[in-house]
């Protein structure tokens, strides 16, 4: 490390009089070589067990960092264990921590290795918006009314029911009024209720969150899975079997496609001539960035659709909200299942959300983070066509991951030397409906580009890009924008930077 | 309704420039008459449908009102379908609602019944201590590290276990750390997370929750009852079967018992000699009135016992946290039980709580409404005494709720009139498990004295008297300070007032 600049903050409220120093290069990763200072300082014992550091933004000021950049390295060593961080007492040292660090802390004089989170399904926690948040929170706690603070209702509070009814019409073309609304604590809750109403055959897409399956198959659900191509599922193929459909129409996921008009049309045909029940999973409808979304199929069938959404793409998987906006044969029947499951989301939390919502802090909030991610995005695609052009990024410029495809035969490989390279990432085979019948498993990385800190991905993008060198199709294949090994076929996504 | 008093408030923002002309009696119940008033105006159509409502503070200002009795009005009007209230838009007209109130509204000319609300299982909502929870809160998401904006952890944000393992040590009597301290969404979470790990034989209180009894058995749990008397459970006679024992030892819900040192030694020796486990469902372990709180059974046998608790009776139960203590050997299959569950509680509230309980407002509101709870169970105690001599309160001082025993066969026609006179509570029978097989069913109203609005408290406790005239112990049994019909014997229970 180059020591380019030092400062000393003094660490105050530990009587011992302990002053911190911390040596800084003048350029390049500081926030990274704070946190490997602070470890340094822990272990040599310069920083005791139980000192009190000093509060994020007096160490900022004194070494010229952004206070987020304090607080970041801070949250670092708390979760490697060198720290611990109370309200109200600050972050402090923790004990022993010089002598035995906890696990999964870096150990050694130099074991620097970064690792990327390159995990899908999690938004950029960096970017919570703490002050809009913090006001809405606030004021509907100041403006809640005295029965806010009793029993929640199980349909969820009226002011949030009304705030997400205008809100899905609005941004999602979802058909609804409030009381064709239930909150529930998130997508997996209320997938579990509606599984506890129709225990019998679903059809689920063949590619698909292995732990939605596992909710289906522990309520006594018979899957029966639809091939997926470019064009999203195959709903002109849903068994006849089948009384319920689970689909991700604006995005399928992982794979990324969008459903075809002409399926989303299948679809409700379907439901309309079985009187069959479409689940809607909108995980991440409001992340479209060649277009504007597609609305919501719920509004082609508001009778025959329930649409599901969450917070845990657009703000925060922190906070346990979800929606079901469910036709109107279904809502006693939901609300029944659910008074015995106690799985109302907290009233507070519900509050702030509606005030959010309604003083257009949500809109915000998800324009500013549609432009981040499409800005990750680009740099994804643009970091791999030009160190690793063989590799081919999947489905449509949407959402908060992306599929990069492999040949047959080559994904355990990558996948070993992605996690060498400190890349943290799943195999797209891993996303295969066990039951899947349609050719072979496809094989590729999904590449969740949401979470990692602003300042890292470039590093992170760099390290994913060397590792797929020279693995992307084989030859073979190159030039073929279309047909690929699995039997599928995607589009080609060209996303202008 | 008197009219001494007439007052004029503009309501504003409605472009229509109506005015809102409530008139109000100068004495007595005049937040009642206020929501009467508005009924009516709604209903004569000099609020039309869209309207929006003067704030809180305008109208109570205008009319000498305190500001809650407006916003109490308010909500009543919200939840009968007349009003419609919207963060960021205030209280309007509901569209209709001249014509077609929704269901539940008061209808015709002049319906006035006051229901009292004696449910048991709510604390006051009106004492939420809101301003101090703002400043926890607003503090906690300003100081928060940044993962907590991430997926939560399943065992819980890692500042509540800390405040959670100090406070409930120092108040409870809880003898563990943050390792044992799984955070929950409540107490009917952690138990069906416990009833999935061990789905065979449990011993139940013969009196309980018949929502916790649902839980167990719909996870297949074979439940065998114990005989519950004046000194708690029989826990001398668990039956050989059972591997796990459900328990109230603070106080036995809802019969108000404690349970006897010896029982509670014997439900360790059980524990400790059969490998078994003790589940202590610490619901309302803060509020004893005559005495200090007697520590958790779980301090006597950390490795035997897994204590339980939530906010539902101390704070609200509107904030969707509870939290288990584990024993080690249990923590591993918890979190692993739990991490398909998704019962990850809201991380906000979460480190909200975390502060709430560093800073000392937890205990300060612990002890507001101990001071409030005891006066109100004082006020019970003392109605009951001189307006029906007859009717006994039976079980310790302590809780938010009381028993009132009844002659054998009485207890319906006693809910009957109660439930005229507009009085919500239930009857003591209906908390017996199903399979007890000890005598006859008690009888009895379960009163629950925490919810009522101050104001109308004293009222309620008439109502009840009221209906409980000449509805206590027969002659014979009078004087019989211990002996009852039920085969069981009671506390006699005297509260200086």
């Amino acid at each position: 490390m180059t020591s380019d600049d030092t400062a000393t903050a003094p660490a105050p409220g530990t009587g011992t009089g302990t002053d911190l120093h911390i040596e800084l290069p003048a350029h390049g990763a500081r926030r990274t070589a704070l946190a490997q200072a602070l470890r340094d300082a822990v272990r040599s014992g310069r920083l005791a067990g139980g000192t009190r550091l000093p509060p994020y933004r007096a160490l900022a000021a004194d070494l010229g960092l952004a206070r987020s950049a304090v607080a970041d390295a801070y949250a670092e060593l708390v979760a490697e264990g060198w720290f611990t961080a109370r309200q109200g007492s600050g972050t402090r040292v923790a004990e022993g921590a010089a002598t035995a660090p906890s696990a999964g802390a870096t150990t050694g004089p130099a074991p620097e290795r970064p690792r990327h989170d390159l995990l899908q399904g999690k938004p950029d926690p960096a970017s919570f918006p703490r002050g809009p948040w913090s006001v809405s929170a606030r004021r509907a706690l100041a403006e809640a009314p005295t029965d806010a603070f009793g029993p929640g209702d199980p349909r969820g509070r009226p002011e949030l029911r009304r705030a997400l009814a205008a809100y899905l019409s609005r941004a999602r073309g979802v058909r609804t009024g409030p009381a064709n609304v239930v909150v529930c604590s998130g997508f997996a809750n209320g997938l579990r209720l509606l599984a506890s109403l129709r225990p019998r055959d679903w059809a689920v897409e063949e590619y698909g969150l292995p732990f939605h399956h596992g909710i289906l198959e522990a309520a006594g659900v018979r899957p029966h899975p639809v091939a997926v191509d470019e064009d999203g599922a195959r709903t002109q193929e849903i068994p006849v079997r089948a009384r319920t459909v689970l689909l991700t129409p604006a995005h399928q996921f992982p794979t990324g496609a969008r459903l075809l008009p002409t399926r989303r049309a299948a679809a409700v045909e379907w439901a309309r001539t079985t009187g069959g029940l479409i689940v809607e999973d909108d995980y991440d409808g409001e992340f479209r960035y060649d277009r504007k979304p597609v609305g919501a199929v719920q509004g082609m069938a508001p009778e025959h659709v329930v649409y599901a959404g969450s917070l845990s793409k657009s703000l925060s998987p922190a906070i346990r909200l979800g929606w079901l906006v469910l036709p109107d044969h279904l809502v006693d029947r939901v609300l029944a299942a659910k008074g015995l499951r106690e799985s109302w989301a907290s009233s507070l939390d519900q509050l702030a959300l509606a005030d959010f919502i309604d003083c257009g802090a949500y809109d915000r909030h998800v324009r500013r983070m549609r432009h981040r991610y499409r800005n990750r995005r680009d740099q994804l695609v643009a970091a791999l066509a030009s160190h690793a052009p063989q590799a081919r990024v999947t489905g449509i410029s949407a959402g908060l991951h992306a599929v990069v495809e492999l040949p047959p035969g080559t994904e355990a490989a990558a996948l070993r030397s992605a996690r060498a390279a400190g890349l943290s990432l799943d195999g797209l085979s891993g996303y295969r409906h066990p039951a899947a019948t349609t050719g072979a498993a496809r094989e590729g990385l999904v590449v969740g580009y949401a979470a990692p800190p602003e300042a890292a991905f470039g590093r992170a993008l760099e390290a994913l890009a060397t590792t797929l060198r020279g693995r992307g199709p084989r030859p073979g294949f190159e030039g073929d924008g279309r047909s690929r090994p699995g039997g599928g076929t995607h589009e080609g996504i060209t996303t202008g930077s």
